[in-house]
């Protein structure tokens, strides 16, 4: 008899590390017209917001981080390059970093992304060997 | 004659993506204990903060962000496995994340860390042409 462990998760969350190109000056500009897109974002993939805070720099720029149950989603603008640094980290369903990611590019429509996915934590293994189950082959 | 530009400034920031492993978990579990250390990074690399917020998980575990003028700095743990997850952003002089982290690192005393470094806004030119002096060879 061979035993054999069942797939076993990997990591403590996923990191959608984001740079966003050729996004409107205008729309980037300013926290007033930016928090309301991240808030949004926020609230249709589901997450759970504990808090958030967003700076107005002179003349232009915003930048803003929300801390979550689940993580943290931030961003930093350079409206002279037409530039958002985006990143959103969640723990628990990884399907809730993807779909705030999608809602943002949605919403910014930059002109190019370049992105990376990050596990962290990922040497961890979140089923313990004792809570895998064996199964008998 | 022939002309060469100086070295051009690429990207718009720094961003230090960092797994703590094998971390003390009494001092990684409260926002009590990990709130002064992030804050003191702060202070220590020369960063000018914004706002703050921590958040304390029940019955163990700690989250917090700090924006700063240069971008962010945040952390998650997880107390059960001795893992801290760590993001140091900043733009403006590089070695102020550095300086950041390693102090991060000589508070937390981590027995093995993952780490990458990534440039933010890469396909940035911060020197456009016509700020590049132009030099005789």
């Amino acid at each position: 008899m061979k035993l054999k462990w069942r797939m076993m998760k990997v990591g403590v969350g996923i990191h959608i590390i984001a740079d966003f190109y050729g996004v409107d000056s205008d729309l980037i500009a300013t926290t007033e017209r930016m928090s309301p897109i991240i808030e949004a974002a926020v609230e249709y993939s589901r997450l759970t917001k504990i808090s958030s805070d967003y700076y107005q720099f002179r003349p232009r720029g915003a930048s803003g981080v929300v801390l979550l149950a689940e993580s943290h989603l931030s961003f930093h603008t350079w409206p002279e390059y037409g530039l958002v640094t985006l990143d959103v980290y969640t723990c628990g369903d990884p399907t809730t970093a993807e779909d705030a990611f999608s809602f943002l590019v949605d919403k910014l429509k930059p002109t190019s992304v370049m992105t990376k996915k990050i596990t962290r934590g990922e040497l961890i293994n979140e089923n313990a060997p004792e809570n895998v189950e064996e199964i008998s082959l």
